[in-house]
């Protein structure tokens, strides 16, 4: 649908939101014709939301996660272990991490993943402040949170090779049958591991 | 998925995003991420481009239809005849109608639909305008393209009953067989209506 807008700021702002993953022309109109049954200061509101986002969100010095401050309530915290490091992809994973309330050490977000199809080599990557971390001394643990995909490994790999000399202990992920997940429907490959890296069986009283 | 969000700024950029139309938390968030991923710059011409809909947008003072000058485009093209007014639901549908390049009238936005469930009476739409149009004179006749709803036919027997005082002659959108469809595939109420409105058979040289 290539339609003639009838006002050049109605065009750009669904050009804008165009821009957006998923989004398409058309949908792009319909959101840009909701936001104009808005009042204006709500209007406003939005929009000074997404302009603060480059201009007022600052990034952890420590760990490159989002944060409002200079150091994220992560790395602040005096309660979590300082000493084990989760090395994760994306904002998004510590958000997904720190929600299963599992977890009491700090982070490292690489801000992508190795992938030489997409041009992202290591230098693209939060990887020489992760080793500044590792170089100040005090990092008993690696723990490697990354997908479980060629490039996830290749970054693991990666990683480890660079970083060992500083001597942490590596760690992965468990790989293995989702809990809740039939048998019947576990793909080969996961169930495959599963078996080689079984686990002793025990029974929590 | 209710996350801890690591920073207010992100958050709200988040709900802000989430009260759009059919996009939910997660989604929000997907496309926040993304613009992490901006420069500043452009994160300021997208939230401008938002803002902007509320400061610096017009609406036609004709037609009500959205543009940037006191008058819109149509309304201020000579060209076009004066004396015809196509009355629409949204800005969406001059848009549409626009796009399809066979129309040399001219148009009036309503706003919406008469909708006695959703609270929308006659009040709330812009019929007032409509009638000062009227009321100058020079207007031959209405084409009411509301939806073929409940609600369409409601609003066009609304604005028959009140503009008809000023004797233009009321036109209505064909109903019919879609083109290039079979008739084994349309619905009988419009197969029945095409019957019941049946067009002399013309043959173009």
């Amino acid at each position: 649908m290539n339609l003639n807008y009838p006002s050049k700021l109605l065009e750009d702002a669904v050009s804008e939101f165009a821009t957006l993953p998923g989004i398409g022309q058309k949908t792009a109109l319909r959101l840009v014709l909701h936001l104009l049954k808005q009042d204006r200061s709500a209007l406003e509101t939005f929009g000074n939301s997404i302009i603060k986002l480059g201009t007022d969100l600052n990034f952890c010095r420590i760990c490159q996660n989002v944060c409002d401050t200079d150091i994220c309530r992560v790395c602040s915290d005096k309660r979590r272990d300082q000493s084990i490091i989760c090395v994760v992809e994306s904002i998004k994973d510590v958000m997904i991490i720190e929600n299963t309330q599992q977890y009491r050490g700090v982070y490292h977000v690489l801000g992508g993943i190795i992938s030489p199809m997409d041009g992202i080599g290591p230098s693209d990557l939060n990887i020489n402040s992760l080793e500044e971390r590792l170089k100040k001394g005090n990092i008993n643990e690696i723990i490697l949170a990354l997908s479980a995909t060629m490039e996830g490994d290749t970054t693991n790999f990666y990683l480890y090779r660079r970083l060992s000399i500083y001597n942490p202990v590596f760690s992965t992920l468990a790989r293995g049958v989702s809990i809740g997940d039939e048998l019947e429907y576990t793909d080969e490959v996961t169930l495959g591991r599963s078996l080689v890296n079984r686990i002793p069986f025990t029974v929590s009283s």
